[in-house]
Formats: structure tokens, sequence, C-alpha cells
């Protein structure tokens, strides 16, 4: 009950306290702002994950799935809600859908990347490959180096697309895809 | 999950689906569907219940309150956002607030008169005071007759807040009305 009062609070908040921003940008705002948490966002997302729990033996693309709409979904609205409520063209506009999209896909690789990494470490062993649960992660389903070469191909994606911005405008967002991409806990 | 996820669709049906509605009006209208649903609204009322149960001390002003939350606001809400995107002005939305209000905490009072009355009726017996359960309601606050008593001035007080409204326009809503005051069943 906590949680879906909190859900309410996002969109009154964002329609009570939004000021200087057209009406009509608010109204897709909202749209984006709806899009990404429900059923064909982070909702979907998370119960693919916990449905799929146990099933260590999904497919890439399925893992991909969960982790677009698990993880991705909340950067994509973020990311898409600053560009409308600025005023973005609708190219600039899926631009940045992608870019966010890249690097919530790459936080996740780089999370299931650092997870069997730190477990190597914590316990001495050479291989984490053991040590991750039943669950489908990543460097399961690639192995350690290939997710790592995903991660970057993940990040050089999402810097790809915003070549053509102002270039200090999107310096924080080329700070923030390197820190994901380079973090080490 | 499943709640949320209808929740957030919610939001987005009304942003994506609402036509010939100007963005503003839209704008206000979700304001008033997060409102009646949040921490303020429904949320408020159905916790307020929850805690409440096995107390059936309440007062009759914590009762109205937790039924004005946890029953009227989605009445409310339903009135005020259809007075809103149809382009009422400030005087008109705020009596059919109230009219949806009234009617809204008539549903609940009349609810617990019917309950007190099939139990009665159902288990022969002449008075239902003894059969409510541990929780608060009207007739166990107030009496059976003054409950019933106090429907009807709340279905007055509804029907008074439509005067000055165009008769023709406003007879579903009085329909509506005396349908909740007069059910039995």
């Amino acid at each position: 009950m906590a949680a879906s009062a909190l859900q309410s609070l996002a969109f009154e908040h964002l329609v009570t306290a939004t000021k200087q921003v057209p009406h009509k940008r608010i109204v897709r705002v909202t749209g984006e702002l709806a899009k990404c948490m429900g059923s064909n966002g982070l909702m979907a997302g998370q119960a693919a994950d916990m449905s799929s729990e146990g099933t260590s033996s999904e497919s890439l693309d399925h893992v991909k799935w969960i982790h677009l709409h698990k993880t991705a979904a909340l950067l994509e609205g973020s990311a898409v809600m600053g560009a409308v409520s600025g005023g973005a063209n609708d190219e600039d506009i899926e631009k940045l859908r992608n870019f966010a999209r890249c690097i919530g896909l790459m936080f996740q690789v780089v999370d299931d990347v650092l997870d069997v990494i730190k477990c190597s470490e914590d316990l001495g062993k050479t291989s984490g490959k053991d040590l991750v649960s039943d669950k489908a992660t990543f460097p399961k389903l690639i192995g350690i180096e290939r997710s790592k070469e995903y991660a970057m191909d993940l990040n050089r994606e999402a810097q790809e697309m915003l070549q053509g911005f102002d270039s200090v405008k999107a310096a924080p967002l080329i700070a923030l895809a390197n820190y994901i991409a380079y973090r080490s806990a």
C-alpha cells in the first residue's frame, strides 16, 4: 500500500509541481512516466525476473529483455522526461531514449560482472563461474570476458547517441555512462 | 505488483486516450486522479481502516474520516475529473466535489445499515446491534435509526449541490444519489 501511495505521489508531484513547462509537454511526460513504470516497463521486468528465478537456462535475449524493462526502463523514462520537458525534438528524444537504454542495460551487465569478481576475490577462487546463483546472469550466459566487452560496446553505443548534442550539455551524461562502465563497487 | 501496474495503466490511459480535451485540463485531471488515490485519499482511508480494525470504540468523526477517504475519495475524483474535463468553472467543480463526497459517505452509511438489517433478518433476531463485528460502524456508533436519518441528510445535501445545474444534465446524478440512498441490497 505504501508503494501505491508513493506511485500516486509521483504523478501528483509531476503535475502540480512542474512550473514553466507547457501543459502539452507535461501530459506527454506523464505518459512516459506511466509507461516506464507499468506493465510494459518496470513491472513487466520485475514480474519476468521473479518468475524466471531458478531457471538459469534462460536465453540471453530473455535476460536482456528483463533488464531492459526492470532496470533500463526507469533510466529511459528519466532521460525522456527531461528531454520532453526541455522541448527537445522527436529525433533528439529518441537518441536520449536509446542512450538511457544502453546505460541501463550496461548497469546490469557491469553489476553481474562485479558480482562474480567480488565473490571470486572474497573467497580466493580464480573463477566466479560456480559462485553465481541459479539466476541467469550475463557472465553465466556468455562468460565474464564477453560480458565486459558487451558492457564496453554498450558504453560506446550510448555515447554515440550523444554525438551532435552540445558537448558541454552532454558532458554530464558522458560522465554518467563512464561512471557506470568503470565503477568497481 | 498487479495493482501497481494497473495504477500506472490508469494514468497512461488518461493522458494518451483523452481526446479533444485541452492539455491544461488533462494536467489538472491527472492531479485529481493522483490525489484521490494517494496518501491523502483512498490509500489513507484504507490504511486507517485496517489499523483501526478491532477498535470498535472509534469516534464518529474518525469513522467519517475513514469513509470519506476510503470510499468517497474515488467518487469525488470521478465527479471532479468529469467536471474539469468538461470545462466546468471552479464553483461548479466544488459543488460536484461536495455532491460526490456526500453520496460516497452515504454509500457507506447505507451499507452499514443494510449489513445490520440483513444479519438481523437472516438470523431471525429483532436487533442487529449485537451482530456487528468489532469494527466501528455508523449503526454501532449512533444506532440504526439515526444512521438512516443521517443517510437521508446526506442525500438531501448531495442533491442541494446540484441545484442551479441544467435539470436534464443533473438527472442521472440525482438518480444515482437516490439509488444509493434507497437500495435494499
